[in-house]
This record gives structure tokens, C-alpha cells and sequence, in this order.
């Protein structure tokens, strides 16, 4: 249950604070190109402390690849990969030992299993999305070679919404905003929910661009489904959309169709997924993310006994996980692409005669 | 790809104007009471052709179930239904043979597998649905003996939304609408739009209750994700939330966070699920459908040689499918919970020693 | 736990006395002709009742193609099958209702679930092996249009054995006897078997032509791991080899392994696999089946009670087991080279170059 | 395709000649006490270079835990070990790079994937299976909490076999042969095949006691189709056998069947299992080895361009796999209990109910 995919398998293990994390990437095609940087530098993309949106936690994040690639090229076994940790405080943790932070994981974890790993959420951490975006890095390798793009931003914070999608600003920004028009805004609601010792929700859009025709399966493992579980699997997010998404709810079907032409779609409501399976358009997915459950303030809460305490957290802690989330969803899609594009071939004997002829 | 969950797994089959549709259901526990008159009200509940607001496609949908119980009780053995399709009007198709309706999988699937069965839209119609509710049904029936609950009903149709959660109200209403207050407008709504050759968009609300602490697996199984993929499985289904969903995107942490106290959890923002793992809270998912794409207005679109051609469609088709997709989604859920139930037993130690000693 | 394979996965329902028994296919590429009358071809070879060699039970086993299949071709959707239970004389049975027979499932099913359809041994009859193989036949139809072939045979009888493999031969005759010269002396020992009311062991043998270089996962979803585990799977089967099998662990590696010229292999004691993965030259696999549990000999057992009890066995089986086994082990081994063929597409960047640009 | 398992799932990297082996163990119930000890001492009955009955190659072989235990006890979470390889001599191999080694995967890695890492065979060495022996590890500490035991030993070596099955002897023996009578036959054997620069094979038997009554799931999933699977995909086996095996094939039913009493099975010729659902007896499962095929006598081979070429290898090898082997086997059969164990809870309604109430 700690795996993900069909065909294109990532498995992750490790704790915030124990002695490492990491993952298991099997079903990798040999051949692909395996360029360590690129996947270091995916990592830096999302690894905390790097400035004042963001934890003061530094982690290295330092990758290394155990196992599955030679002489550079991926051989077709499972590329192991992990992240030693480095710099835990665990310490910060010792006064939450026995009660349950609200809007955390602690109360279900502990229910479930009579035990649980307590310094910084132990699995339940934010921490095993760094091994997400190592495998992530090298799906992101293997649809390069296929001419595959994926791109992200956050289109929302607290509710201050994007107007525009600008996929090259976000790359730069510090808070990965889409609109730098509004980017300014953005950040100042960041800041001021940190000043005041709370956090804000906010939203991450993933656009996937090539995507060729005729991936996803149909009715069980379609497209869209498949990207709503994966995205819905990130560390607290709370709502998926594809395309039009939500507002379609609220369209006529006349409003609502994407009609076809000649060239090709003339619209993309659908957001690149007819029936569960893309239709080469751009596929557009959001991502809906509740606000940092970590906040500075009093709250009420009971230990593991049952009883009322009040809790006062340390340790430290994103205000907007949105943004660094965002290129966790980026690493989700290209996982979920990836699998797809293995799952497809064979679809039609044609494929099987094509490879083994 | 025609399966659905890892323990309690059933699988689907059959086209829209085939011979029959069906479903396989494994995993099922021995021992259930296995009654086969409420298996045929859920398909009663779903059915076609019932009133102004659906197809007037009629079918009787009468299950079969060809094996897996004996002497009315499970075996541990898989349960297969088939329901034979009755009341085809498969001319009614012939005109788009060659055409890919817009909105519809027609050019998705044609594009994957060079060949579609287009009677109906094939595999991709939504009457592939009726073998969910007939596997939700058994379900439910193991679901019930344990005591959980789930209902479901429409929450807004055509932006007009329910400011009540009415479950009985729903149960007995034509559109299954939640806020009996507004009922009268949403029907009109979707009259109007039916009157139009047009369709309207809808959002469906499921609600588990009763459900044990502790289900769902950390990471990549979670409640939330795996209750995401299997709505976004349904046909026009667009977008999906959990709890206060998108909204708690624009929250503050001291907002939204559930606080604890002895009694339990204050407020339920979080929807039942915290970390991918129930809570013991009444659990709460939002569907969002778009408009039915099939609407009786000339639409531009290609032939299968990529010429440009008019769409006109004739045929039966529910002007809003948000309705009946309420109950899909209510089994579905079921069917999630379902296996969620199998999969967390031997979570712990102690559970195999309640078992094996 | 009803299904096997990863991408072209069957799943088989049905008891031997209930209303039908029957298979779903799911992953069938579009694009194969699908021949119903090959499919009940494949049925009439392992239909019982057709001469003295096998069970008196006579069943029409006529199959029924539910979907999956238009105007004559797969469409990539799920091809359902069913074959209704016609001659059950389910009466034969009620002596045995509350006993175990030995040799037999009726004590462990009882155990695992609690409660059992003891009618002709319910799921755990070999009856449900016919919807492997008209499984197999699909799966065969795709093998067919890739040049594979798949042959089989019985090897040994009551420990007569085999001096030659005419697979010819095998297909005529009525105890599908590879070897014609001792055909005459195997059929004397099952008869006087079964005079004696007693039956008799076998061994099958299946061989694959022309497999493909490359197919075989390495490490866990090894050919040959999972040739056995589909073979193991049938009734009464007790042992397993690839190639020389057993009888390598008795050799030298001088003297085992197969040495390579630029035409080929030199010899085939590999069995076609090297490292789990095909080589290019003819798989042979070997199916060692007990006798038949079923006698007519006074035998002793306990009663659901646990009471000592005399078994009086009624009803109608096969003195010989592996010779109808031999089909069922050749449709098995069909179905694992299609997974296979499926699978191994992906294995290189080439591939998805060659399917996708 | 590098996991094995459903419920108890592990995930094996690593090349032999690589930075490291190792293995994720996911789906281990909470509350185990994780015995870092017991683990090493496992590793250690694998590990080479212990005598002359071994290769040479010695390895440190030591486990490191990187997740999953939490103050020496399992959390439910995936449990990571990493094995880093110390005594490559990768130079051995160079004379390698380019031909194909008779009875070695060298062949078929290389037509599937279009590149291999030839070091040491890479992936597709017996190095591999040291990640097994410390996956196998954790899943004896949780069968030995259920009071469940596994042994293991060497039944036949170069045709020479066991009369008697001494388990504690096997413990004890250098080639852990589990008959003292012959084990100096067996010794000598080996010595001498390993001073004429050739090798021998041999059976490992496994013998696994306590099972409770019901584990295997019929038809697909049946214990000794799984036993079968799990150990043909060790290196080098070429068959395998449960309880009477192949030779049940040459009994009558009368003389095969085990009859029942108030005390339980009169004998058990059924190895423990019936319809692939264990009875509560001993399981007993023999694997056939082939000799090594790492020879050192001149072999007759092509290289990667199809040339005719001469192969002599260098390197160190065992001269009988099946003694390490045996341990293996033994790792691979606990590995599959486990599994089973949290596969057949929930087999029943009132497992439910027992958990859940």
C-alpha cells in the first residue's frame, strides 16, 4: 500500500526523523538517459528552507541511486534511490508524544495501529513527498524522451486567485505563483498568516502538454481517475478538478461540449479527457489544498488516554503547503502519465505485431 | 483495467446494446445473507425510463446471479450478476456510425483502439453503471451487518444548490434532491433544459456513517484518494471533494482545523478523514458532473476520415446525470468501504491473533 | 483471488451444480478475430462424457460470448463468457453433504469459510477448468496471429510413460497419448482402474513454439515461475518441471547447460528459459497430476461433527485426471505467454518510441 | 515485477555488483518486535564464503533497517533494509562483457533489455536473493508470534539422497544436508565436481509446521501454486514438488488418498494441502536445482555480435546452488505463509466481526 502504479511501479519508505527516506522505481524501460543533476535539481525544486514562504527545516535532500542504472542509461531493473536525513529535530517533537494535533494525522494513525512514529508525523510526514519527486524525476525522463511536458504553478493562496497561467513565472517565482501580477498579494497573505502563527489553503494547477491520444483505460483506470487518486494521495489536499471541473456542474451541455473541427478541438472544457482517455488537448488538473494543520496558536485536543489538553506546537513548519505541493502534484502527473504510457501499448494487436515482427 | 479494489474486487462487463452487462464480485466474505430483492430495488433505484427527469430508455434491469451463493448466504466464492439488455434501439445509432459525438469517448476510444462498438456509445455508456450498483448492493449487504451506513442524494443541479442535507427527502424525491425547499426549481431547471435540447450539470453528495476508525492505507491507498479514483471512475464526473473540499483552499489553518475534545472531534471540516485515514466522523464526498454531453442541438464535429460534418443525435438521454450518477456514487462508495474494511484487518499483530488463535 | 494475470488477466466464476459457470478476459487487444466456433472447439476437447477414458457426466458446455466482441473482433473492452450447468445431478450428492471426502477440498473449504456448496464439489470441482479454457482459446486466437503455437499431450500414466512426443498423435487420440506405441497400455491401465473402482495418475506435458526472445519478467514474474503457478493451479496437480526439470538436479553443469552456436542453442535442456526469461527455443513444461480422489472404495473420514464416518462415493468422475488436464495445462500455459507478450512491451524506451511516434 | 506478494508485499533492488542490495517490506502488521539480531543471523546461514562447500566470495552481507521500527518494534509502515556491497572484484567480469555464458540469463537480459550491467550477471545474480533471506526474516518473526516454524535442508545432491529428514542435523551441517548418514557422500560430491572445475545440482527440501487449517485462496491464489511460483523464482530451479509430487502421479487413488480420522489425516501424502487450501498438516515442498552453470572448463558460446567464441570463466561460484539455495527456499516459503495469513482474514463475515465489533 505504499506503492503507486500499474506498469511504471514507485514504492516509497521512510520516516521524517528516522534514518532515511526513499523509493523503488520498477518498470523503467531500459534506455532512458538517466541524468543525476536533473534529478537532484527536481529535489531542490521542492526541498524546504530555501526561503520565507516556506519551513526553516534545511534538508540537504541529497539523492542517491542504489541500484538500476549502468554506465549512466537505465538497464529495465528497479532504480532504488535514497535520501539520507540530516537534519532532525526531533526534539521539537517530545511534548506531542502522547496527544494528537489537531487537523494531523496522529489520532488515525495511533487508532490504526497502536503505535505510532511520533517525531515530525513520522510517515504520515510531508517529508515522503521528496521520495515522490525522485521517482518523479525520472518519469519526467522518460516522457522528455517522448516528447511529454509537464509544468505547474499555484493558482491560488488563501483564496487570492490567479487571472492568468504563466507557467514560465511560476518556475521563477518563490512561491510558484502562476499570475505575478497578483504574485506580490499572494505573498503577503503567506506572510501574515505565518506573523500571526497560522497558516492558509491554497491551490496548485498541473497542465500536462503532448500527451498523445489514447491514453487512460476506460472505466477502472481512466485518466482522470487515476490523476484524482494520485493527486488526492499528496498531504493535505482536499479537492481534485480536471478541466472545466467544478464550474462544469454548473454549465448547460450546449455551454459545455467541446466541439471539433478539422484542427482539432475548438475549445478544451473537457481538459484533455473524453471517456477517461485523453484526447491529445492539454490536460489541466487542480488541486485543492487545505491550509497547514501545523498553526502556532492554542488549541484543544486529547492525549492518548482520552484526556483534554491544550496543545502548543513547535517544530517548523510551511504556512502555504500549497506551494511546495505543487511541485508534488507536477511529480504525481508525470508518474501517472508515465504508467499510462506503458499500460497503452498492446491495446491493439497491431502494437504487438509493430514489436515483435 | 474493468476491476475495482484490491480485496473486495469486482469486475464489470458488457456494452450499452450488447447482449447483456454484469459483474463479478470477489472477495466477497462468507457468511452474508445475500438478499436478492434489495439487490434489484438498488437497480430499481438507478433504473431508466421513470420519470420526466431521466432517458426514456426503458429497461427492466432484472439481475441474475449465476453463482457464489448457496442457500441464500455467500461462500467466499465470487458472485457473477448479469443483467440482460433488453430494449436496445440500436438504429437509433447508425446515423453517428461514422461521427464522434462532442463531449462523448466516441473519438477517444476510436483513436485507442481503431474500432468502437458504437451502439449507445458501447462500453463507454453509462449503462455499464447498472453492474456498479448491482456490486454496491452486495456491498452494502456486508456493510449493513456491520452496521455502517451510506446515503446520497443531489446537492445542486444547474448551480442551484441544496442549503439542507436532507437524506430521507432525497430517498423519496424524483431528482433524489437533498433541500426539499428548492426541489421544485432544480426539477424545473432540468425540464427547461430538456425542453431545450439541452442538458444541465449537477453535483451529487454521498455520506458514510458509522464508519470504524482506522481505514484506509497511509501514503497511496488512502480513503480519500481511493473514494476520489472511484468517483471520477463514473461517467461525467469532473471533479471530486472531500469534507469542506475546495473551500478549505481558502481557509485559514485556525479555521479549519477540527479541534478535540473528550466527546470527539469538534466540527467535521476534515469530511471523516484525516491523513488518508478515517476518523470515525461521518464521512462526506462531493461529486461534481458536467452536463450530459448528449444533447439534441446540431454540433460541430469530425467523421472518422477527419472531415467536418453536423451533429444532429436522436436517441434517449437523461438531460441530467448528476441524478441517477447519485446513486452510482452511493455504490461506489459502498464498494470502497467495502474493501477498505478488508484490506485494514491485519493492520496489527493482534488482529491475526484474534483470528488464528 | 479469482483471476490470474497481470495485463491479460482472466476471471472465472461458477460451481459446478449452480446455474452457470463462466470467465471474464480482460486486456484482449482490439483487433482479433474472434472465432466462436475455435473457442467451442477448445470446450469439445475437454468436455467430459465422450468415451470411456473420462466421466460419464455429460455437459453441452456450450459458450456463450456475452461482450467484448463486434461484428466478429475484439474491441479492447472485457470479453465475458458464460456456459450453463446443464446436467447436474446434484441428488448424488446429498450423501455426501455433511462429510469430507479424502483427497478432496470439502475439508478445507469447510474449515476456511464455514460453510460450503458441496453439490459435485462446488468452486472446487474441475468443472470450473472450462472457463479457463475458453479463456485460453482467446488467448490463444491472439498467440495464433503472432505465429505461436501451443501444443500438448499426456506423458505418463500410472507411471507408464512416454518414449516419444507426438503431438499429433496426442490430438487424436482419445487419452490424447503422446506416445502411440504404449497408447494401448496406458488405456488398459485407466480401465482397469477404474473396474477396480480406483483411478490412476498422470503426467501432461505442454510445449510453446516460437515464443519470442525476451518474455518472463526477471525475479518475480519469472516464465517459469509463473508457468508453474498457473499449472500448480489445476486440480490435482502436484509437481512442476521446466525442461529437464527434476532430473537437472541430478546432473553436472557440464553436462546441463546448453551450449551456444551461432545458429542457436545446441540443446534445449533449459526448457526454452534462461534467468526466467524465454530464449527463444521450445518451452516444455510438465504437469505431474495424483489419482483422482474420487473412488469407489469404502474409505474413512469424518463428519462436520468430526465423527468417524465410512465414504461411500456416488456420482460420475474421471479415472484419470491428467488426461483432460492436459487440455486445461495447454489453455493455462496459452494464457501466461499472452500476459507475458503484453507485458514485456514497455521493457525498452525503443518500444515506446516505435508504438508512439 | 520486482515484488512479490499481495498483503505482504516485498520489493527487492539491486544489482550484484552495484552500490547495494536491499528490499522494502510493506504490509508487516504492527507491534512485531523486530529482532535486528535474528535478521543478521539469517543473512549470515546465506552468506558466502563460509566454507569450501561455497564460493569464495565473502561478503560482509550486513543488514541495515532504514524505516518502518520504531523503538524495536514494527510501526505498519514499509520496512526498507539495505545490504551495500563490499567485496565486488568487477574486474572478473570484464572478459565477460561482450559473450553470453551457457546456462546464465546473459542471453536472454540482454535480447530483452538491449543492454546489460554483465558485472557479476547484475541483476540476474544469486546476490539477489540475500534481499529475500532479510525480507524472509521479518516475516519469520511474525509467523513465530503465531507459533508457526519453517525448516529446511538439503535432500539430494548429485543424485545422492536423503533417507532420513533430520532438521536439526541440516541446521548444523556445512551443506546443510538433512540426512548425517550420507552427508559425507554429499560432501565429497561436491568437492569433486568443484576440483574437475565443474558442478553439481541438488533438492532443497522445505518443511513448514503449524500452519492453521484454510490459508490459500482457491482456484488462483492456492497455496501451492504460490509455494510453486515463490520457489521457481529462485535461480537455478527447475521443478518443484508438493508433498508426494510427482510421484503421487505414479499411485492409485486408493493408495493416495490420505484418510480421515477423529485424530486427523492417517497420513499425508497431500503435503498439507487440499484444493490449494492447507489441511493443518506439514506442508512439505521440494525444489530441484540445475548444477551451477558457472562452470570453469572451456564452453562453447557467441557474443553479443553473433561470433562463435570460446568462454572461460573466471570468478568465484558455488559448485551446488541448492545448499544455499535451501536457505532461500525456506525464506521464500515464510514469505508466503505471511502473506497468506493476511489474505485469508476475512475470508468470513465473523472475522469482521471479530476485528470491527
Amino acid at each position: 500500500m505504499n506503492s503507486f502504479g500499474k506498469r511504471f511501479v514507485f514504492t516509497t519508505f521512510g520516516e521524517s526523523h528516522g534514518k532515511a527516506i526513499g523509493c523503488v522505481v520498477d518498470g523503467v524501460p531500459a534506455g532512458i538517459e538517466i541524468d543525476e543533476a536533473f534529478i537532484q535539481s527536481e529535489l531542490d525544486r521542492r526541498k524546504p528552507g530555501q526561503n520565507a514562504y516556506a519551513t526553516s527545516r534545511k534538508e540537504g535532500d541529497v539523492v542517491e541511486i542504489l541500484s538500476g542504472v549502468f554506465e549512466g542509461v537505465s538497464t529495465g531493473t528497479p532504480i532504488a534511490m535514497v535520501i539520507f536525513n540530516t537534519n532532525q529535530k526531533s526534539k521539537d517533537y517530545t511534548n506531542i508524544k502522547d496527544l494528537f494535533r489537531p487537523g494531523h494525522a496522529d489520532y488515525t494513525y495511533y487508532h490504526k495501529y497502536g503505535i505510532r512514529d511520533y517525531r515530525g508525523g513520522g510517515r504520515s510526514s510531508a517529508r515522503e513527498t521528496a521520495a515522490r519527486v525522485a521517482a518523479g524525476a525520472i518519469a519526467k525522463l522518460m516522457l522528455r524522451s517522448l516528447g511529454i511536458e509537464i509544468e505547474s504553478g499555484v493558482a491560488a493562496i488563501d483564496g487570492i486567485e490567479a487571472q492568468q497561467l504563466n507557467f514560465s513565472a511560476a518556475r521563477e517565482s518563490e512561491i510558484y505563483a502562476l499570475d505575478p501580477d497578483i504574485e506580490a498579494r499572494q505573498k503577503e497573505a503567506v506572510l501574515q498568516a505565518k506573523n500571526r502563527h497560522d497558516s492558509v489553503g491554497g491551490v496548485a494547477l498541473v497542465r500536462i502538454r503532448n500527451c498523445p491520444v489514447g491514453l487512460g483505460e476506460p472505466i477502472y483506470y481512466k485518466m482522470d481517475a487515476v490523476l484524482a487518486d494520485a493527486m488526492m494521495s499528496i498531504n493535505a489536499a482536499k479537492g481534485v478538478e480536471i478541466g472545466e471541473g467544478m464550474h462544469a456542474a454548473a454549465l448547460k451541455g450546449s455551454e459545455n461540449n467541446d466541439q471539433i473541427t478539422a484542427e482539432g478541438f475548438e475549445s478544451n472544457r473537457s481538459g484533455g479527457i473524453l471517456g477517461g482517455i485523453t484526447n491529445g488537448d492539454e490536460i489541466d488538473v487542480k488541486v485543492y489544498f487545505k491550509p497547514t494543520p501545523s498553526i502556532f496558536q492554542k488549541q484543544r485536543t486529547v492525549d492518548i488516554h482520552g484526556e483534554e489538553v491544550t496543545c502548543e506546537l513547535k517544530g517548523r513548519h510551511d504556512p502555504c503547503v500549497a506551494i511546495r505541493g505543487s511541485i508534488v502534484a507536477e511529480s504525481m502527473a508525470a508518474l501517472v502519465v508515465a504508467d499510462m504510457l506503458l499500460l497503452n501499448i498492446g491495446r491493439r494487436l497491431s502494437d504487438l505485431q509493430k514489436i515483435y515482427s
